[in-house]
């Protein structure tokens, strides 16, 4: 078992887990509840952590429980190429570095989810909910795909894809997904085979040993604890290759992806390259700004630097980053700071690290920092500061949410409302993000309940693009999990005393019991084996879609708990 | 000189200019007067024309006139390939297909000023005015850019960027522009030097003898009359490599670009990939539906198929168009067609075309075509048609324009306005572009006109996502171009009969004195002396700025001319 996470203890929510080894950062976010081990760093950290992101804060997305592999595990380690190849292989981790130059280069990742927090808000998709922070950028270091196709030499003609396949153990066998073979074979897509992260061995929850890396392409495509590469005639058949990773028209409700299944399986649904987003991270959310009361001996005012992060795929640069101090009328360029282009100027060889090297390419793949300078006395001025990036292909983000059932891809224009208070010594302005994960606040949640159309929001008593003359309001639904006639009553103890065969749990004030699920839970049965006998409110609310609590919850209600919450 | 456009006669319009020679569809739009030559189709014909655009409706960009090439020029036409190269070479276009695989497939062209005449409406831009239909598809042969830098072996490290230039003379020298190496030298790009358009020479229009054809890229990136390749440390130095085929800030108003030079030269607002697009054809401009009143005899209803074509850039398939009947609130699901997909189900090896194989490759560098059947009743209460297309990037068009100094890469929502009369004999409807270049309609002009905010229109009594709360309408300034001391009068006879070194012209009724302009003219001193004795109106108006107007014809009028327009 690798123990170079050596600064980070094992953590209290993992002690009953499979991951209870697993070392990880205690601050970080769990978007699933304890298990599986879906994770962001705060805002803050991450924004002030710069370029490179160190492994502890680096986004996770685990879709079960992480591969234990040792040391031994992994010199024993072998990645199997075959299918459509003239020469089928079994590569160990030394082969590879023998045989194909090792490279380094930084490459930011993403989940497709990044952002959905705020389509969950505006309806429950079928996906749980990440904050902005969902992203991250690391030095990778591999061999690249390419050299080893070009070695296995794919059939022409008849070889489409290439298929990756993981090494962990979920319900529906292991993750997988492919790529188009004419995109894996390009050297120009620089896709890796990578081993190690900021120059040490991949930390388990990052893959270890060792996992492909896709630049510009979403996290989903880049498998973990890879075992087995192959050329094929068809995509990927992997249960997750169709059920994930998709932006569904928009028409399609998530109620309406759960029931028509064709979908899943139109190819032109299936999404690749990360879109355009930008984030403002500076201000913060709750943050607060006193901008005192200007005076006649000191007539300088102040400035705050507005700044924040932006990514997009394909290797496309984002040429401008805008910002709009009036709700999208008039927009105004940021500076950028593009740290990607400093590796371009230089060439190392390292017996670790191999060629870092990146004079002879143009692409970006990383994501780039922007700054915009505005004086206190405008941004007192202002209800709501918005940004937007624009890439060489003169694409951008949207002013609307393309809501979709899988909540993918959300890149609306980031928006942070301004609150301003007069105070005796001067002006207060408070910043509110629109769906931080810190916190439950934020202007989405905080207009829905004013019963404002939370897609067409209004800032500030002046400012507005927008009127909305239609009744698209629609009051939020919540499930109904409750049951009438169920009036027994279970004290902590009972539940606390149960059967492991009985995985009763708590939200809310019920007790459901989750035994009829365990087979087929797409979390895996340890996600409900795990919430057995404790109150799993935030686990259950958070993850699923309000189909599924009244499909789920309500059939298995068997009790109510005479505590309201958290035992 | 070629005389394969044997079908075509030479036009009236070109008797007084240096392309007289050039034989042309005397039916087709030209966007700049008389000459240079720029020209697209009626929307119509170009769509009726299907996947495959003949040459004689296939949009031309000329920036001079047309270099005059016989066979004997183009037997003995050279491509030079020079600069930070092993092998320097000069090329004929037998050596090229001696030396390299010939290759044939589609590419959809597209001057990135399609659809400006909308960004003009809104405010005169830099340039000219294009309607919808500034786009078509060939089927070009040739040999790969690629296989032809590989021959020449650029040197590592020092040499970046390519550069193409062309035979035409223009003020400020030939037409040139450049590419990144590591894009040019890329297969997957596919750029090719191309010598045949549809099977047959390209017309002189089209670079007779030889071009290059960039797939994916805008229409201003693909020298004609390619005549020198050189690679280099730095990008093209032409003059409109610079002051040309860019998308400069929103905040970068005409005025501020013509004066702030720096904008120019900020390599991250020059354009090449196509951003996306999508058309509506089916209504077309003007068209009529009658709707008989229904009757018990006859329930089944008609349907209208709306129609149009959509494209992108970079290689990248539009997954999804669509269409918007509520002006935006909700979007369904065109189908679509892409007859590019046939042309990966064949190969084919002919002695002319070269070799026709997409087999092996997964990009999309053509339009597509969509169709979206709608009830008669459900089109009667509809307002507004809008479409929108979204790239496999999940990138998409946006509801606002982006407006620009150059008013380039236009693609905000397609809209087709629709008016409903009630009739004795049922409902008649009939359809309103926002900018049909056939006449001087459309909605934008109507609105603004009405007073309306051309950028927040609002269409029909009661379905609008838009009311504006900001005072954003501003009156439409006209340019000054008289003077109110001058009262000279000329009669036609003395216009006519001046002297060819006093390029007098009239415009909206005044005589003005074209001479000190003939040196620095942008489109050279052809164009002004072509207009000499004669009524420029339409010219003149079409292509100048407000600005320009004002700077350059008042100081110039030197009479007033009897006859309000056209001699």
């Amino acid at each position: 078992m690798s123990d170079f996470c050596h600064s980070l203890p094992r953590t209290v929510q993992d002690a009953r887990t499979p991951d209870n080894w697993v070392k990880r950062d205690p601050q970080r976010l769990r978007l699933t509840g304890k298990h599986p081990f879906n994770s962001e760093a705060r805002l803050a950290p991450l924004f002030d952590a710069g370029f490179i992101t160190p492994a502890h804060l680096h986004v996770v997305r685990n879709h079960g429980a992480v591969p234990r592999v040792d040391a031994q595990k992994a010199k024993d380690w072998r990645i199997h190429i075959h299918g459509l190849v003239e020469n089928e292989v079994s590569f160990s981790l030394d082969d590879l570095k023998d045989l194909f130059p090792v490279v380094t280069f930084p490459v930011t990742i993403c989940c497709a989810g990044n952002r959905r927090r705020e389509q969950n808000i505006f309806r429950k998709t079928l996906g749980f909910s990440w904050g902005s922070a969902g992203v991250s950028t690391a030095l990778w270091t591999g061999v690249y795909l390419s050299d080893i196709l070009d070695y296995v030499k794919p059939h022409r003609r008849t070889a489409k894809h290439v298929i990756f396949e993981g090494a962990d153990d979920l319900p529906q066998g292991p993750y997988g997904t492919s790529q188009l073979l004419s995109k894996a074979r390009s050297k120009d897509n620089r896709m890796l085979i990578a081993w190690a992260m900021n120059g040490l061995p991949l930390e388990p929850d990052h893959g270890y040993p060792v996992r492909i890396v896709i630049p510009g392409q979403i996290g989903g495509r880049m498998v973990k604890w890879l075992t087995r590469i192959e050329v094929s005639p068809q995509e990927s058949q992997h249960y997750l290759h169709f059920k994930d990773n998709k932006v569904l028209p928009m028409e399609v409700t998530p109620e309406r992806a759960r029931v028509d299944d064709h979908w899943w399986y139109d190819p032109r649904y299936m999404i690749t390259e990360l879109n355009i987003n930008s984030i403002i991270a500076k201000p913060d959310h709750n943050e607060i700004l006193q901008i005192p009361a200007s005076s006649p001996d000191s007539p300088d005012e102040g400035t705050y630097n507005l700044r924040g992060f932006a990514y997009a795929g394909g290797g496309r640069r984002l040429g401008r980053i805008e910002i709009s101090l009036d709700d999208g009328l008039s927009w105004e360029l940021a500076d950028i700071d593009y740290p990607e282009d400093l590796f371009r100027e230089v060439i190392h060889d390292d017996p670790i690290y191999g060629t870092i090297d990146m004079t002879d390419r143009d692409t970006c793949f990383c994501w780039c920092f922007w700054t915009f300078p505005v004086s206190h006395s405008k941004l007192s001025e202002t209800s709501v500061i918005s940004v937007r990036a624009m890439d060489e292909a003169m694409n951008t983000q949207p002013r609307d949410m393309y809501t979709n059932a899988t909540g993918m891809l959300n890149n609306w224009w980031f928006r942070v409302a301004v609150h301003r208070t007069e105070t005796d010594n001067g002006i207060q302005l408070q910043f509110e993000h629109p769906a931080p994960m810190e916190t439950t606040g934020g202007w989405m949640e905080r207009i829905q309940k004013e019963g404002q159309d939370v897609l067409k929001p209004r800032f500030g008593p002046s400012v507005s693009t927008e009127l909305s003359t239609t009744p698209a309001i629609v009051p939020v639904k919540e499930a109904c999990m409750t049951k009438p006639d169920v009036s027994r009553k279970i004290t902590p103890e009972e539940l606390k005393a149960q059967d492991p065969e009985k995985p009763w749990f708590v939200v809310k004030g019920e007790v459901y019991d989750g035994k009829d699920y365990l087979k087929d839970h797409p979390g895996g049965a340890d996600s409900i084996l795990l919430v057995a006998g404790d109150d799993a409110t935030d686990d259950f609310m958070n993850i699923h879609s309000m189909d599924a609590k009244e499909k789920l919850a309500q059939p298995n209600l068997i009790s109510v708990f005479p505590q309201p919450r958290y035992l």
